[in-house]
């Protein structure tokens, strides 16, 4: 039996064949924006055709969101200029098989507990640093949905109720505001602002705060860098309070870290965590581990999803 | 069909009888820590007796914590002098049925769910504000337990993570440092060092900032008070931000809120919840009320559970 795993990315459509020993083939391509919200599922539609003449079983896809579970659409999201993109009609339709669709975190985690270091565990957060800073939770083997089914936001707990950094969503004090990769240079440069001119990080930018990026910050830590070490420890400190929290509300037994920021810097991520952890915790220490799954979390997890279905 | 309802709280045993229609006869007393840990189910199973002379179908408890699911015990709370109190076995060996033990707020969220403002909601978290402050989560009609089975520990959130105020679990800037029953006088103290003498609070503690309860704050604010009532608001914004926390990561249709705090004062602690939280929220809000359950919250709750074992 085929199944198929779908990503829809911000920027790309990654689509694969798979099953019970995990992904078989694989293709990436760019979204295909020029031909209406339509397009999105036509293009999903090739790339499944290209892979395999075998009618599959079922379709798993995880997506950025916001999504809506009840149609299977993708609603008002900022990275595609469409309001609604109908994804699991579409293919219901042309295959005449079953499609679900879920967050891409929400897959991720699944496909951590049936591919990843969460098998055998019943209670697993999986964290994605990247862009933004996202994640899904299962708890005693059931997926967290909640009422609009787009997974926990745990960015957008307010680790700071008096501070004055502004998060994307439009409040202040979320993780998110201080720690995803959009947003650790703003916060940077409050955290150095004496002291960069005298760093490594001047070199790597030119001297032009301007083009200071998380991975300027990474790679000058990386390099021993004083300055953008005092960085990372800081984000490590503020992470460390978001994986308390975490512990607190969900108590998983077992939380697993993604996503770029993570993937390219894993001791800087987590050490960090691990160290300042304890003092923000009521719940019992989780496993706190680097996902093996890698930059392939949600197609695992979209396949994962569909075997389910 | 008669079903039994226990609620081991921090002082009290109550026990009742019921069924589809609700509790039926009540009783209370003080919990027996004169005759070892075993005693407590022996009270039990006498006040049990003393209800009802029908053999029950089964037993529904909420507790205190911590608790352990498997062995069915009380663990080293903090209320009583015994390190282990086991509450099932006991129960189920004399009664010969079913017995089920979960944490307090568990129990309540699974009678709003069954018997309160929960009905037909599949997300729902409540959430007690009374000396401590607490939660229990229905989402998608999964009651959260996670690897420990003691409940989303919302108060255990930090809520400011360069806070100077230390919680009673040692951690600094949770949720609970501010606004449980225990923690608001300390926190007050600190809003209104300068300003208590002048106001009706000087009056009700007799001038003694020692003397200074919630019960007092809360009192002066129903009266008027500017300056009781300029603690309300700072802690009615906290609690909106606790609020929305609640929101963003589980994203229930309604959060219904008890605890002897918000019943003697259900406006003074809903409407600045209700004024502040929008601007923290990414998910959808919810609806927010007092529970219509008032102080049986955990007492049908545990009815509700016992219904379902």
């Amino acid at each position: 039996m085929t199944y198929i795993a779908v990503d829809i990315g911000a920027t790309n459509i990654r689509v694969a064949t798979g099953d019970s020993d995990g992904l078989h083939v694989k293709s990436i391509e760019q979204t295909d924006t020029r031909n209406g919200a339509g397009g999105v599922s036509k293009q999903i539609i090739r790339l499944i055709e290209d892979l395999t003449d075998e009618k599959p079983e079922s379709i798993g896809i995880g997506s950025i969101g916001p999504i809506d579970l009840e149609t299977g659409e993708i609603t008002n999201t900022p990275n595609y200029p469409f309001n609604y993109i109908p994804i699991s009609q579409p293919l219901e339709e042309y295959f005449g098989i079953k499609t679900r669709l879920v967050n891409d975190c929400a897959a991720a985690v699944l496909g951590e507990q049936r591919f990843g270091a969460g098998k055998g565990y019943s209670s697993i957060v999986y964290v994605t640093i990247s862009t933004g800073l996202g994640g899904g939770a299962i708890v005693d083997n059931h997926l967290l949905m909640g009422k609009d089914g787009n997974a926990p936001e745990i960015g957008h707990i307010t680790i700071n109720s008096d501070s004055d950094i502004k998060c994307g969503c439009g409040s202040y004090g979320h993780w998110e505001a201080y720690a995803s990769g959009k947003n650790i240079p703003r916060y940077a440069m409050k955290l150095i602002k004496s002291s960069w001119r005298k760093s490594l990080i001047a070199d790597l930018i030119g001297g032009d705060l301007e083009l200071l990026t998380s991975k300027t910050i990474y790679d000058a830590a990386k390099q021993g860098d004083e300055v953008a070490l005092g960085v990372v420890a800081e984000i490590g400190r503020i992470n460390a309070v978001g994986f308390a929290n975490i512990t607190n509300v969900f108590d998983p037994e077992l939380i697993t870290v993604g996503g770029s920021i993570t993937l390219n810097n894993p001791r800087l991520v987590l050490d960090p965590i691990r160290d300042n952890i304890d003092k923000h915790l009521i719940n019992r220490k989780p496993e706190i581990m680097v996902t093996p799954l890698g930059e392939d979390a949600v197609l695992i997890g979209a396949l994962a999803l569909a075997m389910k279905a």
